[in-house]
């Protein structure tokens, strides 16, 4: 299958094709270029949903959950589940298989795993690539799951148009999700396990949390719903508050500006890669190895020689 | 103290300076800058000693030990326990204390945890900017200790003059370093525990795998030491073979090589920052706002945007 091919197949939603453009993106390979190019005017109409939480919340459970709840909806989704830290995919593949039990034979749902691979700190722009691909393949709805609360995991949800942060009774995760800036970042609040001691308890421990953060949106106030996702309980009310928060973004203009900010950050992503290869080739190559050796050697510091390599790299004229 | 003083007191020893300088570089604090342009010219002197290795090999007790070792040889000598993966000190500052109690009184001994903060993927200059204030502060010798055995943590131990991998018996963790690449930048290489059962196997595991590995350096080939740091067994000859690696590198040039290595990834991770911070700056920064709502709205495609604003952001004269 060569690239127009691949292109022309994830557009129609073909399953192999959409499991190897995913592939492609873990790997950073060069035919992403062909590929973005094909998908570009495609992508983007689908509606975004992230699930962030510490393990141990119900996030699989969740997810699939609300699969259902979408289902009955008549739409279609994707559930794309990264996880940032791991160069393997492993762990999450075994989910994959256990969550594809209850949806394999559904045609309108596709379940996809991601590892960011690649150089240190991951594939920055991996996660937006594959939205791209999920997107332009026409699903409805995609559904972006996270494995940790790490700063990389808050970054990954965050790029959907509704993230959605899930707590459970007992784990003291409402104060670590304060902590690692989850909370900044949730449109939606889910006590899960709402059955279990202690919800009420952490179900105030939000309500005051999210009451004393300002948010940027002084119109949305993000709602808090209890949960008991592995009987659907409440997840039918959930899915209704993410309606109401995709809603709310179009209304208000701002469902167009994340998308922008979504592909700021994609692009900016990607010319830094651009960059850091230009570094490295023979042209700017040659003046970053003078100016290693002078930093190597005590002649100068590396903040006086990374100035004049951005010198180098960039116009003279420039600031 | 302002920054002139602090250079100064970094330079001459002083432990709340050098304390100091190193929370300035967790933080990258503007004042960085200053201190390496200060620094710059005391850098660089000290022998560099990285220690990698799973969780439960003995890290911490080996290079406690090595520690020792190096003290017996009358050099002075600062453990850098870096944590690449988390963004709090926590977990490793504990291990500091633990440690401490050892050295606690010794005047030719500092040890410091470091986190990686900042954005995605942690600062990957931090390690080699914690380096260069340890190694103008005067110290002979410097052990980088690493907490996992990710890719982080592998770029970090690989930035110094020698590294040294470590096992122990039954934790099949042979076989993982060699997965996450650990054992191509092995210098030395350690069977920590080497009193318990299995330890001959783990030993013939890694001659295997040594046997097998193509490395760039064909004229050393990475010895293989038996430990039991906790007695300090074997700590003694680990630290022969790492001086006869020492001595091997002064001897072949590759020292010089390699910490030119290490300051051009200084340079060009700084250099990456600016480039960074230029395009979220107001000049680019409008053209990357145009870009992105061009991608959002599916009017181009990211790579193509990418190629726009690096042609707007380096001189037009360039490849």
């Amino acid at each position: 299958m060569n690239t127009p091919q691949l292109v022309d197949r994830v557009r129609a939603g073909d399953r192999r094709a959409l499991a190897r453009a995913i592939t492609l993106v873990e790997n950073g390979a060069p035919q992403l270029r062909e590929i973005m190019a094909g998908l570009a005017e495609h992508a983007g109409r689908a509606q975004v949903v992230g699930f962030t939480g510490s393990p141990g919340v119900g996030k699989s459970t969740t997810t699939s959950a609300v699969v259902r709840a979408v289902r009955d909806k008549g739409l279609s989704v994707a559930v794309l589940a990264v996880d940032p830290s791991s160069p393997f995919t492993g762990g999450a593949l075994l989910g994959d298989r256990v969550r594809m039990q209850d949806h394999a034979t559904d045609p309108g749902v596709y379940i996809r795993s991601m590892a960011n691979r690649g150089h240190l700190g991951g594939l920055s722009w991996a996660a937006p690539h594959a939205l791209r691909v999920l997107g332009a393949a026409g699903f409805d709805v995609i559904l972006v799951e996270t494995v940790g609360v790490g700063q990389a995991e808050v970054a990954i949800a965050g790029q959907a148009d509704t993230t959605v942060v899930l707590s459970a009774p007992g784990m003291g995760d409402a104060v670590q999700a304060s902590k690692a800036g989850v909370l900044e970042i949730a449109d939606v609040l889910v006590v899960n396990k709402a059955d279990r001691d202690g919800a009420r308890v952490t179900l105030r421990e939000l309500r005051q949390m999210v009451a004393m953060k300002d948010r940027e949106d002084h119109e949305w106030k993000p709602p808090i719903e209890m949960t008991v996702a592995d009987r659907g309980e409440g997840v039918g009310d959930l899915w209704e508050r993410v309606r109401e928060h995709y809603d709310h973004l179009s209304a208000s203009g701002e469902l167009a500006e994340r998308r922008r900010a979504r592909a700021r950050e994609e692009v900016q992503a990607i010319t830094l890669d651009l960059l850091r290869s230009r570094m490295a080739g023979p042209e700017a190559g040659k003046g970053l190895d003078r100016l290693a050796a002078d930093v190597a050697d005590g002649r100068t510091d590396p903040y006086a020689a990374a100035d004049t390599l951005v010198g180098e790299l960039t116009d003279s004229t420039g600031p």
